[in-house]
Parts: C-alpha cells; sequence; structure tokens
C-alpha cells in the first residue's frame, strides 16, 4: 500500500494514522515540534495540523513536498465566534494552500468527518465516509485507496474548487457540535 | 398547528407539503401557473420553486408576504455545468430573497433533504433531518414545529447568514447524486 507521512499528533493526526495504518499503509508520524527537522518521507503527506499552521508548513517543507500528494484537512473557521470561516469566500484553505504548493497535489480530505467517527468507521449506522476533492485524479485515487483499505468510505468529491463545499459542510458540522444538536460522535454521515 | 402555504407543485413542494399535512397542517398549494391571482393565506409560505422563478414571485407577492414566515428552499446551482452556484460566494439565495422582502422573515430549510427522503422520513436508516437556518427565531420555531409534527427531525442550522453553508450542502448533495455517487433516495444523513 501506500507510505504515508502525517504530520500532528492531535485527535486527528491519531485517528487518522489509526485508520490508515490498519489499511496496511505504512504510515510515519512528524509531531508539530518537529516540523523543520525532521524529513518528509510519504508519498502521501497529510497535514493533520490546525489551518493557522498550514503556511509555515508549507513554507518549510515546500521543497520536499514538490511531486507528492499532501492532504488538507482543515476546518478554517473563526473559532472565537463560530460564525465564519477565515478563508476568502470564493476560495478555500485548500486552494490557498495549492497556491502555497504548486508542485504538489493538493487534496482536501478528512474535514468532514469527526475524529470519533473515523475510529469507529460508523456514524449513526452508516459506514464513515471520506469526501475527497482535488484536480489530480491519481492523487486522489491513491489517497481514496488508502482510506477505503483501513475499512471506511471513500467518495471523489470532485475538482479542488469543491473543497469550497467541503469546508462549508464541515463549518456548518462544526457548529452543530458546539451547539451541542449534533454530538462528537455523529453529524453528517453519507447514506448510499 | 400552522396554516402553510406552498407555491410550486413539483417534486418538493407535493413532498412537503405531503409531510406537513400529516403533521394536521392546514396545507393549501398554489401553482406556479396561479402565481399571481391566489391570495397567500399561509402564516408560513413556502416557495417549491427552482432558484431562478424567486424574484418574480417576490415581486408579485411582497405585499402580502409581509409579516408572514417565507420558506426558501433553493439550491442555485448553476445546471449546465454542476461546477457552480449562482449567488455570490459570500451571499446565498435566501439571503437575497430577504433582501427583496425586508418585511417577511425568511427561511432556509428543505434544500439538503432531497424529495425521497422527505417521503420516507428516512435517509439511510436515520430520521430525515430538515436544517433551519432563520433571523427570525419565531418563524424557525414554527417551521420547525410543522416539520417535527410531520414526523421529521427538524434542526436549528443559526442564523440566515448560515444559509450559505446550507447551499453548499444541498450543491455538493446534488453534484453527488447527478454523479451517482449517491442515490436520489440517500444522500446527508444527520447522526444524533
Amino acid at each position: 500500500m501506500a507510505r504515508i507521512t502525517i504530520i500532528g499528533t492531535g485527535a486527528m493526526g491519531t485517528a487518522i494514522g489509526g485508520v490508515l495504518a490498519e489499511g496496511g499503509n505504512d504510515v510515519e508520524h512528524i509531531r508539530h515540534s518537529e516540523v523543520g527537522t525532521a524529513p518528509v518521507t510519504g508519498e502521501i503527506v497529510v497535514l493533520a495540523v490546525p489551518y493557522p499552521a498550514l503556511a509555515e508548513i508549507a513554507e518549510t517543507y515546500a521543497g520536499q513536498l514538490a511531486g507528492r500528494t499532501v492532504v488538507d484537512i482543515s476546518n478554517p473557521l473563526d473559532f472565537e465566534t463560530f460564525d465564519s470561516l477565515v478563508v476568502p469566500a470564493d476560495g478555500s484553505a485548500a486552494a490557498e494552500l495549492q497556491a502555497r504548493l504548486p508542485e504538489s497535489h493538493v487534496v482536501k480530505a478528512f474535514n468532514t468527518t469527526f475524529a470519533a467517527t473515523l475510529g469507529a468507521k460508523e456514524v449513526g449506522g452508516l459506514p464513515t465516509t471520506v469526501l475527497v476533492a482535488g484536480d489530480a485524479a491519481a492523487a486522489k485515487e491513491a489517497l481514496a485507496a488508502a482510506v477505503r483499505a483501513g475499512g471506511l468510505t471513500a467518495l471523489d468529491a470532485g475538482p479542488l474548487s469543491r473543497a469550497r463545499e467541503l469546508e462549508a459542510v464541515g463549518f456548518l458540522q462544526l457548529t452543530l457540535a458546539v451547539g451541542e444538536l449534533v454530538p462528537w460522535t455523529g453529524g453528517f454521515a453519507v447514506a448510499r
């Protein structure tokens, strides 16, 4: 399977790493504190860090990330108000990252799945579904295959421009969870 | 229960009317061809018409809709490309409608639930959930109560500005259905 580097060891990085390792992928983690000293070796690199950390990581690793699939999982919310996104309305965190890393294949994924639903592999009795958007078909398919090997469903959500909509879904889902209208073990499921 | 006027007798208008009538609400339909001649009498008025028809309906009924709850269910997509919305990126069809009807209480709802999931009252085994956004708390609550009486779940998705995110969800869900990645009987469910 794939060799995968995950930058970030928080709840999402740990959950994503667990799923991908279970799928037989070769997973290594880089702690946020190791950024800049640890080399990136995976063909797929998951940036499991909060949105504000993306710019520095992109700058630090731009050279090493060239030619690789880079996965943006961020939800770029204003976490003080929970009432808006902090990226341009017609753009996305993923589009910004692609602009910073023009030689990488940026893919948006995992921003609509709470960490608990990755570990449980189900949401409300339905298989946890990872929605994947990106412009590079091979990069999307490689990530989707790694996700499926780990026992989750992966769906092609379209081009990288659709990250705008994925980030809207993530934003809405976070507001519902913070408002205690859905639990952190639930949220949006995909019925097929 | 509530007196509800539904403008539009397509799949969505019929499905919404069915659910609300089952809940004991007093439901009347106005055909699209009767717009301008039939009076609006409901305290809640559901505009179950495609996005391009909203402007004319708002103009025709602005006076009669004053003081009433007006429900926008539209998904303002470019239906030729299925690749973009036709409203401003930082706005929504619902915000546009509110601007056209400043004396009405505009609520966004039903744009994330396919017609079949309203009739079936379930999506993938989970209760069909109507996400309701709006600035007038009483208007939102009246619609939510009418929906719940019909056997569905209704959740307060926040202020009318959150219609931007609801329309993003609707857009994404439509692209998945048109791409045959989810069936028209499925799509996004809410796990609680």
